[in-house]
């Protein structure tokens, strides 16, 4: 057994494998970037489809191949459960399925793991049922959770080659040239997508909305695809995007949002042309309202905000308090709606946005990032993905990634949910190392990483109370108790690959 | 000696290297694309540098290797200039220099040849001092020339492999991303640009127009640049692009484009919808005018234009005549304006424009094309490339690349130039096989190639007469005599790569 360098224990077979975790930005990388396979196409060619079964076959996707596809559809995708389901039906076998994530609408792959179809995932998460399933031994290879820009590294650096990805495009003409913000499942970015027709053997594009040729924008460019098919529906509007992400009014998450407000505000990066990223969750979305307030009163404009977009982000680019946006993934209507009118709303790939591997992120760029937890740890490392139950159901994202690369780095979390405390001593699962966070932002205080001598300095007249990670802890401990630990059997069921491509954690299987 | 499809006689030496034309669609392109090398860039870290020479000496460029530029600039650019002097200075010697194009302004060259600083060139073009020069015997290899999409296809093959790119940006910011419609020095599309950034190991942008982070539009991404250098100049716009190109009032132009005009409207291809690319020459231009007319009159609308893009089109586009432009590069002032206000005027790659290796070029798309000739021959083929001295002044563009993709390639020009026939037994230098080429139009009429017998029969009523080759080369002939043969030397001064990789043709040395 190996032990990284949180302490984390990582068997041996799968560190000889991939490295153990050495710290943030302990590896360099330096390679040759992958690349796709290419058949050309002459004049007269045609590329459209009658149907998925006809692009499986004409793709050459066989037993053992890797397949790729994009989640920007969320919990309203028709793609990935479509295809594999001819998939399966046609009888192939002992797949690697590599979508940039999974979401709840995707517990079909149950069965197909269960026959066969698919003996291996990576992923950047595992959401209810199947995540449930692999954390109780459904899969006998442990799934690779990996961050979204560790992802893109991966691809980049040819430790997943996909053999064939399948990418749903709300417009599509039928060379292939695709976006995401046109038509009745329009979704926005395709910054997921991006990185998969680059760097695929064979690309698919399935649309529900042909259009004329040229399509623009072009977010897939017709060089980098091979077929086309059309379908009645790719995706449910409903589950793709809400209206607009709601502000929270849940008074302890506003307080929250209000205390890292005043942590960002205080901050020596607040000024003229700083820049930000901030979530969806309750309190990391009310930060946006309360930090909108503040620049405005301040007269302070925002050079860029990077995302995972929402709504609110958006109005405050059409109000001038942002400058620019550069877009992943859109997180609601309004983003969407955004991103097709405002040309200040500007779409990125998923290797621009976060990849460590690359020739510079745009997270590197980031002043702030206000992230938010499962569970924290004493030792500020972070777990969004596995329950208090040991099982996992959550997703890697951008957490890692932007917690990399922004100069302060928030984590926004009540004490306690439910029963449950958030602030412990041992995380179940690392997905994000303490030394990529700089504040713990709770509803009664704050904690500053000792790492950061410099913040206690800058923050020490803020007017919010401070605490250790110990106190907070012990306050948590205090309302809920200390938490059972969790009895885990000695099987992996996923590993935690760090951005770097290097362990810095694995989920074992939770006893029955 | 071989010979290759067309008659021409290719020495062994580089036959065996290239192999030999064999026909417009004969090679099928099957490949791994070609990668560039990456060293990642790590938040904190500056790709910002105080010169060109640290670049040089930070890109790690070393004897015998490849470089490039992009010509966006055209005669008013100052950065191949600017590199070359540097990189001479600093002692590097044997180096290929795979430029997308030369131009005039690039005469310095000949001195860096003679030094030893360049041994071996490829690129689309070459222009009067330099040209002269080589076809003289300046250069001990042979210059390859490139079509624009062979270029691009020749890159994704590995064929060319740069390892520094320095590519000039009128707009870009401290992390490299860049684009040619803001600035200066704006240019409009970046589209040769965007395949050395995309392929080349270490790509350099050299800027006179730093803007805050990020810059977007982006043509460019950060994630495929290594450095950025900020110099006083990268361009003269008065070089760069003229202002709205002239529509030609030379009553002999204006017939041939009249001509044209009724060729294109009596085809079958004169539709809702159709699409087209016209080029810059005199008669080339003034078609886009007479077609605008007819659409009008027609109530037609192209659903797209492709190019090579002059202000002409783009108010076509305003008008509402044109659905979409589709843009490799701009050539007036009126292009650039559209470019940057025009969200349905569309950047695209060199590679998406022409490139016959990849997933499907836009040139696979093209309706109708028109395009000039130097000379072209009983058998159709088309010299773009040397003069009636022989000597190489040309460049070989977009010409066999549209003309193959295209429905409909006319080619006009006058019977006779000067005192030179324009119409010949054999031309000097084919850069576009015949089989390519559908109609010629001259002022007095024109010739349909017997391969096409549907168009003969579409334009049996067609109000323009109708020739032969032969019998408008006799006609040329009749008026300004037979031309004398040039005399060569045997030693090959340039290599004519068809657009497949093949050699369509070489250019031997003119006798001193």
């Amino acid at each position: 057994m190996a032990e990284n360098k949180l302490g984390r224990e990582i068997p041996e077979q799968y560190a000889d494998v991939f490295g153990t975790f050495e710290g943030q930005f302990s590896r360099r990388h330096d390679y040759k970037r992958s690349s796709g396979k290419v058949t050309s196409v002459k004049p007269g060619e045609s590329k459209l489809l009658s149907s998925i079964r006809e692009a499986i076959e004409k793709s050459g996707l066989k037993d053992g191949m890797t397949i790729s596809f994009h989640h920007h559809f969320r919990e309203g995708d028709k793609v990935l459960n479509m295809v594999m389901e001819e998939i399966a039906a046609m009888g192939i076998k002992n797949l690697t399925l590599a979508p940039s994530s999974i979401a709840n609408v995707h517990a079909p792959l149950i069965d197909h793991i269960k026959n066969g179809v698919i003996t291996q995932i990576t992923s950047s998460g595992l959401r209810d049922r199947l995540g449930a399933e692999i954390s109780h031994g459904l899969m006998e290879k442990p799934v690779i959770i990996r961050s979204h820009g560790g992802r893109a590294r991966a691809i980049e650096k040819d430790e997943i080659h996909i053999d064939v990805a399948f990418l749903g495009a709300p417009s599509a003409d039928a060379y292939g040239n695709a976006n995401g913000s046109h038509g009745k499942a329009n979704c926005g970015s395709l910054g997921y997508a991006k990185v998969d027709a680059e760097f695929a053997d064979k690309v698919v594009i399935i649309t529900d909305n042909l259009v004329p040729y040229p399509n623009t924008p072009i977010s897939i460019p017709q060089n980098q695809v091979d077929y086309v098919v059309v379908v009645d529906s790719i995706g449910d509007p409903d589950g793709i995007a809400k209206g607009a992400t709601r502000i929270t009014t849940n008074p302890k998450e506003l307080l929250i949002a209000e205390n890292a407000n005043k942590v960002i505000t205080a901050s020596p990066y607040y000024k003229e042309g700083f820049s930000f990223q901030s979530g969806t969750g309750g309190s990391t979305l009310a930060v946006a309202r309360f930090l909108q307030d503040s620049m405005r009163k301040d007269n302070i404009k925002a050079s860029f905000a990077l995302g995972g977009l929402t709504g609110h982000l958006c109005s405050m680019l059409e109000e001038g308090l942002i400058e620019k946006i550069i877009d992943t993934q859109c997180f609601d209507r309004s983003a969407i709606e955004s991103m097709k009118k405002n040309e200040h709303h500007y779409e990125i790939s998923a290797s621009f946005y976060a990849n460590p591997g690359n020739k510079g992120a745009a997270v590197n760029q980031l002043d702030v990032v206000v992230l938010s937890a499962l569970e924290i740890d004493t030792n500020f490392n972070v777990n969004v993905m596995t329950g208090s139950d040991g099982v996992i159901r959550g997703a890697s994202g951008g957490h890692s990634d932007a917690s990399a690369g922004a100069k302060l780095s928030l984590v926004l979390t009540p004490l306690i949910r439910g029963r449950i405390p958030t602030i412990v001593e041992e995380v179940n699962t690392v997905i994000t190392p303490g030394a990529s966070i700089d504040v713990v932002v709770t509803e009664i205080g704050i904690a500053i990483n000792p790492r950061r001598q410099d913040l206690m300095e800058a923050f020490r007249n803020l007017n919010v109370p401070q605490y250790t990670m110990e106190e907070l802890k012990e306050k948590a401990y205090e309302v809920v108790g200390r938490p059972d630990p969790i009895v885990y059997e000695d099987r992996v069921v996923a590993l935690i690959e760090y951005r770097d491509g290097s362990l810095i954690d694995v989920v074992r299987k939770v006893r029955d």
